[in-house]
């Protein structure tokens, strides 16, 4: 255990540069019944991986989004993660080693988050996999509708929709779909599914130890990446029922729901907003899209794609059918989603 | 909706008076088949109360603790909740509106954190059910090694253990045991629990809209209370590894475990404090405690009892028996805590 002298950010750390091997090893600690850690490849990977027959799911990308990715590994959703250090893509070489441990002959699917160092490392991954005869769909979550291009990002950043995705395919995996059905399951979520962020602070990387920008007292950043890569505009705070009409005008306006169509809110929560404030948005989201004529049938609320301890809430809207609403439903067991048998 | 001037509190609000209001309702809206508010009695309700023949258990207390209470209401855990304002006692009227919906004809258990108004509240309400015929058994929870007396307390503050008490006792009176076993059970985890926590931040109640405390540049308050109650002493920021040694000092000098016993570990986020740090406490923790001689068999691992959003940990450790595991495994479906069937 190294004993650096603490800096004055007030984070429990010990060294920063071991925040993400330690945060991973402890992961892995509490929850050995579900997935083990791999210190040499840093992966995460089910415990009872691989699963013959079973098509296999990965994701991954940079830490600091806790618990994507690594809490989302389990019965029911991913077989394997792959995080980077804190805000920076895994390398190939991870990709590569979760998609060996995991393959169990029935193909992997690769669900990545349109940023570009992501797109990049996850393809060689899969042409190296395709080397060795191992079956990779890859599939690209690119649901923000808050900017088009951004810091990182060619086109639409991928955010909250990648928590659904990862859900609701693995439910397909789960079930026995071929690896073509999972991957267009998961095209499916990500195509019917747009979501928008709105920040009230920064965060501090520990490696950086300062903020990633800066927000002055009594503003807010609409559209904020889960980086802190700018969005639409900066505002001054404004009450809960505005930021919620700017977020659903914007969401709705881009995905274009069917007339009272069932949809999925999920509202999620950036890392230091506290879970009384993310029901009191939902609240406001919930009666908003009843007033827009929908239904929110299914939701999710609280923290499960973070900026580390950023202040501020994103909402994701999913347009439901049948079929989504039950993969939904089906069981799963994860540090992070647990529910059903 | 009352839209009013925000002020410059970054937080996501309309009035800062409707503020409990408004996230009961949120939670109403988002989890309709667990619960429901009733905003006349301010009190969240098992959506199937009163179940027939079952002893019901509530809680509650001020709030700025979310989940705590709400979202532990409904089956295998609470069957009703009293909020209070932001930590501010609720008042017995609508203790006695709780126990009177709830009161399925086999008694109900208050449980109670130790704080004095509370206590004094639910000692109220526990003496007008019994004038109206329903038989109520209290448990107080005290399980703060840090301090003995404190601001709004006399004795221990109840802390972290409320929620393994909760979780408990809710699976004794979901299988059938009578209010005195439910009662005996909860009373058990309490005394086989110690809680200590440390408090990186302060924070901003929003109808006072400034700090409850000043924490400087650099410095951290070693057993804090859950509403900034003062703790042991200050000192500077110092390493995640050197924090849990002067945490579990403080808890096991106090439970004196038996040698080797298993035991839970509940590691608590105070609302502003990401998962990616959480997990490398647990990890802290499950290796100290390991080296103590103990077993780490069980973990919770989240923001469960929260101060708003103040950044800081709590730890809680628990001495378990094999009945105790059995309980904590039972299935559990509320808001907040959702395993098994």
């Amino acid at each position: 255990m190294a004993v650096v002298t603490p800096s004055t950010m007030k984070k429990f750390l010990n060294d920063p540069a071991d925040l993400v091997k330690e945060s991973l090893a402890g992961l892995a600690a509490a929850h050995g019944d579900l997935l083990r850690y791999d210190p040499q490849a840093q992966i995460v990977v089910r415990s009872d991986a691989p699963v013959q027959g079973k098509v296999a799911l990965i994701s991954g990308g940079g830490s600091g989004h806790e618990p994507l990715h690594g809490g989302f590994v389990g019965r029911g959703m991913l077989d394997a993660a792959c995080p980077g250090e804190v805000f920076t893509s895994p390398v190939p070489d991870q990709m590569l080693a979760a998609t060996k441990a995991v393959d169990g002959g029935a193909g992997v699917v690769h669900i990545v988050k349109n940023y570009t160092g992501d797109v990049m490392n996850f393809k060689l991954a899969a042409e190296d996999a395709a080397d060795e005869g191992i079956a990779v769909e890859s599939v690209l979550v690119d649901d923000d509708v808050a900017v088009q291009d951004s810091l990182y990002t060619a086109g639409r950043r991928g955010v909250g929709a990648t928590v659904l995705v990862e859900k609701i395919a693995g439910a397909a995996a789960e079930r026995g779909d071929d690896v073509e059905t999972v991957a267009a399951v998961a095209r499916l979520v990500n195509e019917r599914a747009r979501s928008f962020g709105v920040a009230l602070s920064s965060c501090t990387p520990p490696a950086a130890g300062k903020p990633i920008f800066d927000l002055p007292e009594g503003e807010i950043e609409l559209g904020i990446g889960i980086h802190g890569e700018p969005g639409r505009r900066r505002e001054s705070i404004r009450t809960a029922h505005e930021i919620v009409e700017v977020t659903l005008e914007a969401i709705l306006s881009d995905l274009k729901p069917a007339e009272g169509a069932r949809v999925l809110t999920f509202v999620n929560g950036m890392g230091g907003t506290p879970l009384i404030e993310l029901y009191l948005l939902y609240g406001e989201v919930d009666s908003q899209l009843r007033e827009a004529g929908l239904e929110p049938v299914r939701n999710l609320v609280g923290s499960y794609i973070t900026s580390l301890e950023m202040a501020g809430a994103s909402v994701t809207v999913l347009e439901l059918d049948d079929e989504l609403v039950s993969l939904w439903d089906a069981p799963v067991n994860t540090p992070a989603l647990r529910w059903g048998a």
